[in-house]
């Protein structure tokens, strides 16, 4: 199977490359970019140097000669290839957020300054978050070419780690609040100050308070899984680390019972619910291939999940009982990225969905 | 002034020689340390190299022959020496929790599974976060010797990010939340698997979720500048750097009002909402010569504040108005425990306050 | 075919589980430990959860029902493992140093100060470059069972760095110099001072200076590269990172003619020296599959080899164009440990020799 | 005293404001950029914040109102400020390299590209390393305003390592090599891939080999130590820190005598002979207010210098006694910059010289 890759410069494009490298139903890469074309992407890439010996082309000759194709692509400005590609019949896993909000143009225009060039595409778009709408890709697929819009890198996170909470009716009254942090290269591939080695390393630097774009997607996708309309705060922040997302979520379960002391150490009674609340969440994953829910008395960490797929959470309880805190982490640039996506393209073609994603994660 | 600190070869201690040595009022420096009496601390910190040059002595010499003695020892060990310090009539400044607690023994012994050792000690003791207890420091000092419960690292930080919101009655029903991510200098000197630089270098992990033991000792403190009990869930994280602390803190302000959209940017009205609350924080601010509130629109981040005694306060509102999110970013080896140990040493003996203090901080 | 692997709870025993998982010849790997037998594996490497569920064996187990046996052990403990599996007719890849050294017992006890335990099983035992001792390995791999002497991280990077050069008689008069950084992985899993994060970030440290065990180790490689002794300075380094290893290294090529001025930006002729020794190290290397000689006008660095096992070589000169300055970076955890070892593994099987190494290397 | 910098918004320019801002000669600070001209430095440096008010003014205004000028400007642009400083009678320290090689233009043009824009500057014009020309510098300033061409940061680190070897005459036949390992910070301020986060972090990459314009000025301060020709091959490389230059230097000190062998351990000789070349070291600089030259058994780091002024050294020898290795570290940003130009200040007005500079390296 041809792929080609829209964008194959970012990191996103240079993760898609090295996955889709392994992947066994992957042939020929065709990499494409308009602003660098006729480049060799083993000059831009140097880990690739002697492995992936293509030039680059541009955009609309990946997509006349692709039977699959991805984009790695800055906001608003993709339509026009995903509209090429579905009228080549083929697909189209694209990794900003033009097709995230399904036919929510208002939401969409409100945060990202533009109305849908296409939007008669959504039809056949879908939110390519696998755990929540698997089902859904599979039916697209079965009628003809599908758009993925692949979730966000922290909606991937705080989403996963809602989930079972939110689909079993566990959350109480008050806003869901994820509080992440990202490693640098969710910023991209493009030197600017926040991102320079003196001005983020040995730091930790919050950014966008209140106002991310993550902030419709993620609510919206806890909407879906809760049923209901659900208040998100979210807080992005800069760490000072290549790779990661950690998300820790605060999710409300109840009042605070009058009388409760809350300046104690968790009784047994908490800790007891603490697990139960743990098995849930095992059980409500336990089919899906890349979530893994860890064992009581262990914490997620973004070292567990390095250069992999996996989204790892753990459920805690605070000291009262009242808040439970699930922590999730993701590679930001596999499951928040150029990975979710692979198993996008493995659902639509009816693989294996561990396809090419089988890799142990790195311990270090 | 002759200047006594036990468990000086621990990081605090070593922070203390720093700060100290550059102090105008502060004469010679006693090092003491149980375990390395009788070694070189330059020895042993290759900074101080020619610079400080003594025989480390045991903890008792140096409250024998010194004007004002510096602890900083694990908990639960050192009560004895601020005993003796006391009965010599100097002044002791105790940087582990022993005396963060004043007369609550019950709240202590839960958390750190041991009684006080001499609880007639917390007469003249005082939790020393100046901007909250400079008035009684002053009183006590007035009287005799003082025993400081210096605050711990976390608790500094989120303490002061809480203490305007709480102080002139914004908050609202509903747990604080203060989600917090430190430096490796935080978990100390001894080497150990967390602190290994392959385990935590590139990564972020949560630890001690709903169970650390300063959630008594900030919960407590929100208490005493609310005037009332302030339920506090917090979480903090090991962040891939040396120094710092980054607590980012969520306070309801009140219920969401029925029918606003919570997907949406915020508003105008968000904005100017969010300006008055940071004019509060700074004016309620404007006498503290180490707390900094950051100009709208900017981000308080660790790297604002490092090697220094700053606090640096951003203010900010999710997209709803409803939920205050303050950020605040200390160092945490010198607001968080040497600096401001130093701090209250000036307090004590009425120097100005900015003493051997008044470095800026590195830009990197 | 069964694998067994002593010595898996190290780094270099995590690192072989994630590389023979992913490698289609091996089967289920037989994991062991002395001090951890019957822990879960998964309980010491998070990263592991789910994918590899083993429990630990004994070493002895390990040996007794494995095709194949890797022992990731410290120096001067392993021989008897190696004996035993020899004995059993099975070949031992040893990635400690004792199988390093052939029949020079002598050098070997003068740096690791034991003499060896079972000298006789010399006479099937190979120093595994592959580069360099390749047709010996086959040679032995067809009489018998083989022990590999699996080299160090180090010498691995300064002895591809150097052979082309020596092998074609280029080097002149004077010692080689090899100035090597190291990500502190190197220092492996136990945690010690030097290890500890806040002692080893943002700092670059020596040791070892002039009394490094991989000297020996080198020199021998490099006069059996060159046909004649060649001296040698090596300096190690502790870089900040996690993995990689960059090694610089100088060669001396004749005397300074007299009148040329060394203040002087290269001349023409001097970058055209530089290229045809460029070309002589790509035709030198152009059949090996792990080695990847750089155009003209780039350096190697470490992020070009990340969690891979390919040996990166740039050739430069000093603007004299009289000292001929070799950079090598390699992954010090694959080319340099576990990646060599499935590496001789491969060709003492008759696998390709690429199999289950050929991942393309992470760019971040 | 009014002190005027030129290109305050560089990194050297922070630095230089930190210094001064805690030098008890220094009076207001008068910052300056050509491209800032009108912006607040405090919204530039977050650091700064209700610390340095001041508003950027324009170069011209800097040096038409100062009692001594600091230039941070990038090389080949700052000889008309120099120009404009003296002739109004004022000294001028100038941190490009524009100054650094008094009257030999040919080099300076050989190398930066440009000839001279005033050459007869230089009559009033001296290197400013301090350990070498102290007295000259003192000398120029009995006689009026002095230009300082101050030093490079590499060319600081690796002179100071020579100088006690070459002076002495110890070295013998063949090149000195100085392999170094530079913070980021050392890049500067401005955003470029080299130095972007993703691109640096976790990695260590080699640069500009055989060709740095450092070169030259090292090569031509060593002669001068030397007090002959002295050939110098120079390697630097990026090192995912934020401060620091570690130069780890080699010394040929005489042939390797016949029949030595050099796969050994170091000998007792080699020891002692290296415990000899220490001592006299340690005797050479032993007036030296900013050099420390570290016991026996100890080795130089980056870390043990940070944030200061101090250039640490230690003296090893190879295994068989005919390689001298120094290894020195300094602080890029300070010894290696604006310490050092804050070090002339002190000389050139007679204070201390540890005036402003005597702050103890931050041991993390």
């Amino acid at each position: 199977m041809t792929i080609g890759i829209i964008g194959a410069t970012g990191y996103a494009g240079a993760e898609l490359i090295r996955l889709l490298r392994g992947h066994p139903e992957a042939g020929p890469l065709i990499l494409a970019s308009s602003s660098h074309a006729g480049e060799y992407i083993e000059d831009i890439y140097p880990n690739l140097r002697g492995l992936v010996s293509s030039v680059l082309v541009s955009p609309e000759e990946a997509v006349a000669e692709s039977d699959c194709v991805f984009a790695a692509l800055p906001n608003g400005v993709g339509e026009r290839y995903a509209g090429a590609a579905v009228d080549r019949g083929i697909s189209y896993i694209d990794l900003s957020a033009d097709f995230r909000f399904d036919d929510d143009e208002a939401v969409y225009s409100a945060w990202y300054g533009k109305p849908y060039d296409r939007p008669g595409l959504r039809e056949c778009s879908v939110y390519g978050l696998p755990e929540l709408n698997r089902a859904r890709i599979r039916e697209l697929a079965a009628q003809g070419p599908v758009i993925i819009g692949n979730p966000g890198c922290y909606p991937t996170g705080a989403s996963l780690g809602c989930y079972p909470c939110l689909a079993r009716g566990l959350a109480g009254e008050g806003p869901v609040i994820v509080d992440a942090a990202s490693g640098i290269t969710g910023g991209g591939r493009e030197p600017a100050r926040a991102f320079h080695f003196p001005e983020c390393a040995d730091a930790m630097t919050p950014y966008k308070t209140g106002a991310h774009r993550h902030i419709p997607e993620i609510s919206r996708t806890l909407g879906k899984m809760a049923g209901r309309r659900v208040q998100l705060v979210f807080t992005p922040h800069l760490a000072p680390m290549n790779r990661g997302i950690l998300s820790t979520i605060y999710i409300p379960l109840g009042p605070l019972p009058p009388g409760l002391p809350f300046d104690r150490p968790p009784s047994e009674e908490v800790l007891a619910r603490a697990a139960e609340i743990r098995e849930l969440y095992a059980d409500f994953y336990k089919d899906e291939p890349f979530v893994r829910v860890l064992p009581a008395g262990t914490t997620a960490s973004t070292r567990g999940v390095r250069q992999s797929n996996y989204c790892d959470i753990s459920v805690h309880l605070d000291q009262t009982g009242t808040i439970l805190i699930v922590v999730s982490a993701i590679d930001n640039m596999v499951k928040g990225a150029a990975g979710q996506a692979v198993q996008n393209m493995n659902i639509i073609f009816g693989f294996d969905e561990r396809l090419g994603l089988d890799g142990v994660p790195a311990a270090f």
